[in-house]
């Protein structure tokens, strides 16, 4: 079998300016040279990033500071971060609801850590209406139309939420009430990055309410768990479950668990944060309820969530230099069929057999795509689907075909083989499973090996320099020395790992006691 | 076989003042009492129809003006509504993505009808942090972080799409460009009401370009069908298909079509439209693509939505005095088994068998609610269901079980009939299809009784004031006379049906010739 005559995986001279593909439902712009191909990983993490971004069609900045654009393939990838979550959490009892864009300033301010949280990053609303300019300069701000309360662009809707729950819960029997909402969100960040922290973004947010403490722990541990899972089986991505510390919890909770994972250049992502809120916010809304032995008591809650922000840990977690690598299980096309012919007839008999692959995967829930574009080459298609993720290429070439052949390519590890046109189906549903496997292993790997025990600052700040990761080391449990290492290194505690062992040692910046190392890293 | 011990439909003396229901995923809390009841249709349908979002645990207000918040139950319905308009969308080739909530000012004044159309209820973003306040009172707007230029808060995403479709349009091999969005919106309305008119609302809007006019024309009137196709098949509601006049148009738009529907009171609802927004958008954001003979054109274009509202039209289109009534297709819960039994055994017996059925429906994909609770009695349970509108419930009592006999009832037709076990698996499959059916066919014969053809003014105005409804009259053409009638009847052109036959008649109202009777009503 030779493809010798094929332009593969690129030539430098196959240099589309502006093109367009129709893959499934998708109709997707491609415009600048794909030949240009990405920065280098190594050389330049952020630009190769930013460039991936765009070159795979994920998303853009908008003209509107600091808001993304999420495109069509990139959205079809969170639909699916979406549909599976939405069905785990509905697989632990809760319910998705809706609840106001707006927060009363006066609600905001009634918990006081949470203000003080978010206060400093809110959009606000001042005014209901524009008039005409009365020098025809077009539309201006009625200053007629002032609200008398201005109104908040929701950070996160534990304020609004908590001011509806005093009016459904009175009793122990309204309780547990587990609620999830899907929705946008703003935190006016003076730095933003695409997926990673953006002015707008999407994401859920669960709010949950308890009769005991003892509940309320226990679903806070359970969200950070279906988190975890969600991680590791879907997106490939390995995590450090953890608590984080009193300075870096959530504003407004007693605890935050968290799951932290770790990216290809050593940054650390947060990727998911499940809150025990204790009774501050029922306390601060005043939700109570009676118990069984008819007495009031305030109601113990939690809240959890996930945003946008997992593309950006997706992304990261597994591409490399030649584009997007996406676990199976989170592909929006699994499969792509490339036709390599010359002449009508050939992709005539081609496509029957294309066809036929293709009614065959999608019977088993695969979706797949038959790229017979006749306006670009096939070294271009190959290039374009490397760049988007798609995690098996099958090539469909008319020579092989003859002799019964069709070749295999996986995205993960560029692998090519060619197997019996009857054998094909099999082969490729088990490639896909072994392509979500090995892109977690791959993953696993690259985080065990960027894991460092360290025991003295010197150390600290040695590993931390040169080679990154997370950093395993003691710390004296205070926020001012926590505060002191991240001034001098810009590291902080990303969390206290549940799994960390009792171990007796000395904090690496103060030498003073500690039982338990925490993991530090950089991070986005 | 007798229930005569049962208390059926309700009974006063069954007053339960706050009680919670688990079925499925749902955690749906019951304030107030039942027993209450609602208002009757005929006596105050405006009444009826605000208890019956409360009692149904659909919806309610928040405490920020005009804002709702949907509950588990009426999101859940949603969510069906979403499910299978998205699949519709991606059936007809269209993709999801997102675009900001944040309009800049100036974006909505590019399109000169546009922004006369909305900037008299937009909500305005002015500052984008807040401070404590000097006097410790709290929070305050920090006045030194106004932004340079004022953002909307998007009232519809034309503006800001157009705009990026500038960056993603070059040639016409990228056209079309087909794309929806789902999102909130809002719209600063001074009269609201829960899913017919909030300040801000759940929608989905569709957005494409074309290359040519005719292409864009049959978009737009391929979405009209799409949603026309919903409403009859899913929501069960009959709709007009047709064409706005100019004075009711999308500001914007060169032509509207939309659907209407009739409530049960005689008022209309536009329940869905679709826009041919010719090239106003594309010239105001200058998007040009080159044509095939290499000329640069401006792109045709088109915006298409429906929206919560669609929940205001399934609610006042079928409900009853007792409550809810739910087209199967959308109903979260399709089936619900209410056991009758005194003791711990006798509910192990019925258990049983009220799980096999739940399996063996549930493998259908029927979802089935088997309601066990053992703190309300069946008479409750009965009215709970009936208010929230489940389609077929089923009584297990022990005696008739017995006897091998079930009991099913419709919720459209309240009719009851004892069934052998061994066939209400296939019974109540059929049913459901019956139910859903004869929904629509209540509701299409409502419609046929309530469109009135007439020929004179005075008619015109006693049908409206006796008997509402549809009123199908001649009318000259004009704003003016269109606007007069508004003034003196409150009934406005809900539109030009594209059924509408050639037909020589005189206006109404000013006796002018006319070729095409027009639809008439007052409306939501």
């Amino acid at each position: 079998m030779t493809f010798g005559e094929l332009v593969y995986p690129f030539s430098k001279d196959n240099h589309i300016e502006s093109f367009n593909i129709g893959f499934n439902n998708f109709k997707i712009n491609y415009s600048g040279s794909m030949a240009k191909g990405l920065p280098k990983r190594s050389e330049d993490f952020s630009a190769w990033y930013n460039e991936l971004v765009k070159k795979a069609d994920l998303a853009e900045n908008s003209a509107v500071r600091g808001c993304m654009v999420v495109k069509p393939y990139g959205f079809a990838i969170w639909e699916k971060m979406q549909q599976t979550l939405d069905k785990m959490f509905k697989d632990t009892g809760h319910s998705n609801a809706y609840f106001p864009l707006f927060i009363p300033k006066s609600y905001l301010s009634k918990e006081a850590d949470h203000v003080e949280g978010f206060a400093k990053e809110c959009a606000v609303v001042t005014h209901y209406r524009l008039k005409n300019a009365e020098d025809g300069s077009g539309v201006v701000v009625d200053p007629d139309a002032k609200l008398e309360e201005e109104l908040i662009v929701r950070p996160t809707s534990e304020t609004v939420i908590w001011s509806t729950y005093k009016n459904w819960i009175q009793s122990y029997r309204d309780l547990p009430l587990l609620v999830n909402q899907w929705a946008n969100v703003v935190r006016w960040e003076m730095r933003t990055r695409i997926f990673l922290r953006t002015a707008e973004f999407l994401w859920q947010e669960g709010h949950t309410a308890h009769a005991t403490k003892a509940e309320a722990i226990q679903e806070t541990e359970q969200m950070m768990e279906v988190y975890a899972t969600f991680a590791e089986q879907f997106m490939g991505v390995p995590v450090v479950r953890g608590l984080k510390t009193e300075s870096e919890r959530f504003a407004g909770a007693e605890e935050t668990y968290c799951i932290e994972a770790l990216m290809q250049d050593g940054k650390a992502l947060q990727a998911g944060t499940s809150h025990f809120l204790g009774q501050n916010f029922a306390k601060a809304f005043d939700v109570t309820f009676s118990n069984q032995n008819n007495e009031l008591e305030h109601v113990w809650g939690t809240s959890w969530g996930v945003s946008t922000r997992l593309m950006g840990a997706l992304i990261m977690s597994h591409s490399d230099d030649e584009g997007l690598v996406l676990p199976p299980k989170l592909a929006p096309i699994q499969v792509v069929i490339v036709p390599i012919y010359k002449g009508d007839d050939q992709l005539a008999a081609i496509s029957e057999k294309a066809n036929a692959l293709k009614d065959a995967l999608q019977a088993k829930g695969i979706s797949v795509k038959f790229d017979d574009r006749d306006t670009v080459r096939p070294g271009f298609k190959f290039a374009d689907w490397e760049m988007k993720g798609v995690p098996v290429r099958v090539t469909m070439g008319h020579r092989d075909l003859e002799q019964g052949l069709v070749e295999i390519a996986r995205r993960d590890t560029k692998e090519k083989s060619s197997y019996k046109v009857e054998v094909m189906e099999e082969v490729i549903t088990n490639l896909l499973d072994e392509i979500q496997e090995n892109i977690y292993k791959k993953a696993s790997d690259f985080r065990a090996d960027n894991i460092t025990e360290v025991n003295s600052y010197e150390e600290f700040k040695e590993v931390l320099e040169t080679k990154g990761g997370f950093i395993s080391a003691h710390w004296d449990g205070t926020a001012e020395t926590e505060e002191l290492i991240k001034e001098e290194t810009k590291a902080t505690i990303r969390c206290i790992p549940l799994d960390a062992k009792d171990e007796e040692g000395v904090c690496i910046k103060t030498g003073k006691p500690s039982t338990k190392r925490v993991l530090f890293a950089k991070a986005y």
